[in-house]
């Protein structure tokens, strides 16, 4: 390893999930549709899907803030489920469709680069998930995609979510790491931003589509040791 | 899958590790006799091994009853080696010797039949150790014997030690499944008798040598869902 590689002493990678290695966007969109259409629903997908992901914030928000206690990603997406399909006027549900339904974020497909690049990565790096998704779902996201991890850390071990700094310490500790070994990849600037200022490395991975067409980041917009245009990009800059 | 199989309604199975799935004592001999030989020491290694082992369940029982907290396998062994050192007329060595020797516990070979196994096993059930090692040596042992974890479950998920109940909760828990969905895999009766009495299903494996030629479980002493003679004999049993 050169010494000016930016990778020089970093032993693990952390992942963002959600954005950074799936496609939640169309993903959600297809699953909802696959529910709700034959239910006599038709909606906007894909408003639909950043209906849903709008209440994700607030909802962690409560527990970041102390108001709820933690309870998983699952409990949380339940919850914004039922906030939201009265707005899209969709009508009282079966308790087996709304299950059903909110299981699509265990649905997720990955980017089309992101199962080969991080087998690439394996043979260097420690891998695993720090995502806000509890731990079922990132099984379930790896049994589809073919995520290589070594072990699921993130919110459900630290039992708060991001950008709160235990849920980045918890998974350094859980390695026997320092953040100085650990590096984060991810597709969020402030997810990058709250990492790097614990002492982990950033790499950025540009999903300017996350969105929709043209509504993502395309680049950092705080500093970070790597950015890549997707995550092939990244492993040739960390020198696998 | 029969109605009569005895996995009917086990989604996954959870792994006891040391001497279930690797053979701890003919490792740590191996891994004491390269630190420790080159430094002018020669004991009986398999004896060392056997103290060093033995001072394992006094050290988890401090953190059980609640008179120490909990801390990861790693500071318990690393105490645990100090303490037997002198015992063995080892002089004091250099930290670098003692920090490698602790982690001879990161490098034990599995038992012949177990990698390919589990491999079969993946296919229909989630896999998770369920073990008292930390996150991080459990990582160890997975590359070095390619164990196809889905996750990794046990004393540092639950931060207290087996079998006090909240080790096997925190597992089935984890994974969303309640007891009787797991199955914990071990050649120790009384890891499998904590685990039935909490509505977990139980497989035995023998392994006859685990404490030394003859000494160790060659049948269980408790009941069983399953009993194999070895790991591909449990995953016959279960249809897979």
């Amino acid at each position: 390893m050169r010494a000016d590689t930016p990778i020089l002493g970093v032993r693990a990678l952390f992942f963002d999930v959600f954005g950074t290695l799936v496609d939640w966007r169309t993903s959600v969109a297809r699953e909802a549709k696959a529910v709700l259409r034959p239910l006599g629903a038709n909606l906007d997908w894909e408003v639909f899907a950043d209906a849903w992901r709008n209440e994700y914030q607030p909802a962690m928000e409560a527990v970041r803030a102390g108001r709820q206690p933690f309870a998983k990603l699952d409990v949380l997406h339940r919850h914004n489920l039922e906030r939201i399909l009265p707005r899209f006027g969709v009508p009282a549900l079966p308790e087996e469709a709304v299950a059903g339904l909110n299981l699509a974020w265990h649905r997720l497909d990955a980017w089309p680069e992101v199962p080969a690049a991080l087998a690439r990565l394996k043979r260097k790096f420690w891998l695993a998930p720090l995502s806000n998704g509890n731990i079922s779902l990132m099984v379930d996201l790896a049994r589809r995609n073919q995520f290589p991890w070594d072990a699921i850390l993130g919110a459900e071990i630290a039992r708060d979510f991001k950008p709160k700094p235990r849920v980045y310490l918890a998974a350094c500790e859980a390695f026997d790491l320092k953040p100085e070994q650990c590096m984060l990849v991810a597709a969020h600037s402030n997810d990058l931003a709250a990492a790097a200022a614990l002492g982990l490395r950033t790499a950025h991975v540009a999903r300017p589509n996350e969105h929709g067409p043209g509504k993502g980041e395309r680049a950092p917009s705080v500093p970070v040791d790597v950015a890549g245009k997707d995550l092939n990009d990244v492993a040739d800059k960390l020198g696998v």
